[in-house]
Parts: C-alpha cells; sequence; structure tokens
C-alpha cells in the first residue's frame, strides 16, 4: 500500500475507470490501493463525475451499500453524436466510394482505431442498458466495430465464420439468404464459443435487406440467446423488403446515383428514435 | 473558453491522453481549452506524467520548441507483461483446448476486448519506436490483435483477404503455401487499400511455419511496403522449417500431446529478446 496525492490519485482512477468501462469497482479497492481514506475516494470520485459528464466522456454511476461502489457508463452526448457522424457522411459521401453491387468503400474509414472506437460509443451508448452480454457479429468487415462497441461493454465478442470449415468442435451452421443478392450462403458457430440463453447484441457494418442479420438472429435461436438489440453502421435506404424490424443504423445511403457518381447519406435511425434530432 | 480547476483538468487531460497515444499534443490546445496559463498546463503534466510512469500506464515524452508538445507513448513494464502472460499462459494451458492440427482453441481468450487491449498493448510497446505506419493482418482471428496494437499506436489497420472476391476496385492477389499443410491458398489486398511505401507492422494470432506472414510479406513487395516487424500471439516450437525469420511471439507452444492431453506453453521471444528476462 503506498500513499498518493489527490492529484495522482486523479490521474490513475481516471484511467482505471476508463480502462474497465460498465464495471462496478468497490471504493474500498481504491481506497486500498491508494492508502487513502473512503471519504477522500468519495471527493476524488465526484470530481471525476463532474469531469465526465462536462467533457462528455460518460457518466459515472455510484452504487451505495455493502456491495456497492462506482461505475463508468460511457456516453456519447448528442451534440458530440451529430457533429461526429456529420463529418463521417460527409466523408462517405465521396462518390468513388461507390462500389458495384450499391456498397460502399469503407475499409479505410473503419480502419481507423480513432473513428471506431466513436463508432463503438455510439453503440455502446445506445445499447447501455439492455444488459448486452454478448456483442456478435459475421466476419469479416464487422468485427473491428463489434470489438469497438464491446470494449465500452466491457463484453466479449462472438465472430460468426461465413464458412463451416470451422475446426473448434461441434459446429452450428444454418444456411440463409442474402436478401439482396438472393443467393444462398452459410455461417456457423462453434458451439463451445457462446453459452446458451445468452443476452446478444448483433453489430454489422452494412445492411440491405438485412439476410445476413436475419441470418445471426436464426443462428442464435438455436443458442436459446436473447437479441437485444442490432445496430448497423450504413443502411440502405432502397430496399423492398426489409428481413429485419428492430434495428439501429447510425447512417442511411438514400440516393445512389451509379451513373452520374452521385451519393446521397443522411442520418441513420439512432438519430431519430434515441435522440430526437 | 471556460476555466476549469486543476482536478477537472486532470481528469480531462488523462483521457484525452489515453485517447490519442502516439500523437503530438500542443501545449496551447490545452492552455486555450482549459483558459489556463501554459506554465499551469507544463505542471499538469509533470503530474500526468508521473502517475502514468509509477502507474505502469506509459510515458509522457515532451517535445520542446515552436512545434513541440507532448506525446503519451503507450509501455508495459516488464513486471506487468510477465504477470500477464503468465497469466495467459496458464489459461492457455488447458487441454481441452487442443483443436485437429495442432492449433489452440484461443476464440474465447481473444474475444475479450480487456485481454486484446494488454496483447495490444504488449505488440505497441515492443514496436513502439519503429515509426509504424500501418498494422496489417489477414482474416480472420487476428483481425481484433491487429486493432488493439493499432489502437495503442494510433494507426489505421489493413486486412488481407482469404480469397479474390474482394469487390474494392483493382487488387493485388498472390498464392503462397501454407508452410504446414502445404497447401496452395490465396491472398489479396485491394490496390487502394494500402499507400505505396508504407511501414508495416503485421500481426497475426498463430504462426507455426509461417506460411502466412511470409505471404503477407510477398504481398507487401507489391505494395513496395517496408515491414518494420512482425508480432505473433503464439507460435509453435515444434516446426522443422521456418519460412519467416524475424518475429517477436508472446507465447511459444512447446509440447503438444494429442494423446495424453498435455499442453506446454512458455513465454515467447518477447521476452527473451527485448526483455531479458
Amino acid at each position: 500500500m503506498k500513499k498518493m496525492r489527490r492529484s495522482a490519485r486523479l490521474v490513475d482512477m481516471t484511467q482505471h475507470l476508463l480502462a474497465h468501462p460498465h464495471t462496478l469497482i468497490p471504493l474500498t479497492m481504491f481506497s486500498e490501493q491508494y492508502g487513502a481514506a473512503k471519504s477522500s475516494i468519495s471527493e476524488d470520485l465526484s470530481i471525476i463525475k463532474e469531469a465526465f459528464e462536462s467533457e462528455g466522456i460518460g457518466a459515472l454511476k455510484t452504487v451505495a451499500g455493502a456491495a456497492g461502489g462506482v461505475k463508468y457508463i460511457p456516453q456519447t452526448n448528442d451534440e458530440q453524436a451529430v457533429h461526429f457522424m456529420k463529418g463521417l457522411i460527409e466523408q462517405l459521401e465521396n462518390p468513388e466510394r461507390l462500389l458495384p453491387g450499391g456498397y460502399l468503400y469503407m475499409s479505410d474509414i473503419l480502419g481507423h482505431p480513432a473513428t471506431l472506437s466513436k463508432i463503438g460509443k455510439l453503440f455502446a451508448t445506445a445499447f447501455a442498458d439492455k444488459e448486452v452480454e454478448v456483442v456478435m457479429t459475421v466476419e469479416t468487415k464487422g468485427i473491428p466495430l463489434a470489438y469497438a462497441t464491446a470494449g465500452y461493454l466491457n463484453v466479449p465478442v462472438v465472430i460468426v465464420r461465413r464458412d463451416n470449415k470451422v475446426t473448434e468442435g461441434s459446429v452450428v451452421s444454418i444456411n440463409y439468404v442474402s436478401g439482396s443478392s438472393k443467393r444462398i450462403q452459410t455461417m456457423s458457430l462453434a458451439r463451445r464459443a457462446l453459452a446458451e440463453e445468452s443476452r446478444v447484441l448483433i453489430v454489422d457494418d452494412f445492411m440491405k435487406a438485412g439476410g445476413t442479420i436475419r441470418g445471426m438472429i436464426d443462428l442464435l435461436q438455436e443458442f436459446k440467446a436473447t437479441v437485444v438489440g442490432c445496430g448497423v453502421f450504413v443502411e440502405t435506404a432502397d430496399v423492398a423488403e426489409r428481413l429485419v424490424d428492430d434495428y439501429l443504423s447510425l447512417a442511411k445511403l438514400r440516393d445512389v446515383d451509379v451513373k452520374g457518381k452521385q451519393i446521397g447519406i443522411e442520418l441513420g435511425s439512432y438519430f431519430h428514435e434515441i435522440r430526437g434530432s
């Protein structure tokens, strides 16, 4: 046990809380670690709480009682969210991003850890109260988004494979129809990868008709899981029949004019439903 | 411009530095943001520097002069590194992890954001001075490790695909021979995904003979890239001919007794070469 001054405590507690989101930390842990009275730790925490809230970092929730402590809930406020997504949409609307089949080139944007981290924080903000136990996605492009989200929710990630050549023991596979291409495809998940009756948040980068996400939802039935939410980064507006009803999107691809090289993107349902903006 | 007290500044500066590793932040940015004199900001930074160093968070480097500022370099110290990897090795040595072909089931461990983050910080520590511009991996299981590492280095990730059905414009593909299975396989990378002459750090989860990493190195020649390092989470010891010479491993799978259900794992070359432990 070493004694630490308040200023040093504030720095170390801040980094500890940021590194352990959605985790209940008993005040005794801090007071033992820093050799400080619980009352001093409480004062430290109210300073941190105020700074976290005023700077839009998140909330600090105090749980009273013997099993009590403090919990950091990452939150992006409305202003930050709109500002960030509008900036991203500006980048996405570059017509050079148009790919065959009405897709968008987003690998560069989704390749930047700082950008991903902000997207993950948006999803973590939206689904903070859903008691998510696992974030699930399907390979390949959704994986970084899933990890960014899971990091802020402090839960593990489970990755569904697009083949059934998985060498991880017994595997559950389903065939599904990709809503846009109408082709039959396979996705698989090792039995040991997901505990039964888990509460699962599905995250993916792009949704057209929603066949892939529908496939994940169907696959999850085999694991008796509860789907507590679906978050997609970009959805397309121009879909005849949507295979998934309940989801949150951050951006909506509206007008794609391949010949004229024009893309129109607007804010997704995250901003309508949750934020009312 | 709002005035902030030192305690609130310390909290916000700490989170800002942690969120922007390997990034030069001018002191004027902080002093303008908080309405504080540069001398006060300097004092704040020396408090943060001391706490970061004593708590094993990392280093704070000050760059003097007009274009100067402060830079947070994430670092895991030796003691933390050994403690963390020994704990992980204990989990990995569970014989139920043995998979056909001498592989290990690691998806659960690599599915935990907090664990991944620590692994990423180890790689970022080892390659901090290599002026890494891009972290590269091949789908699927190396992706989370690559992002965790890139997050601490503050550089983008580029993901090589295992097929050539990539719809991202012109693509460079190569065939390579998997060192252990001796089968011919393909990997591809879109031309637009990586700028020519980039300094690339390769990261992967598992290495046997090294055919996959050799393939990435060969692929990178097409992009005139410089490979500044290779980091693998687990390597296998029992390899007749290694196809890659220069790499860092965190753990080494030594004795695999499939019949007797025994696994022996030791600390990897990270701990010999870099740390001298």
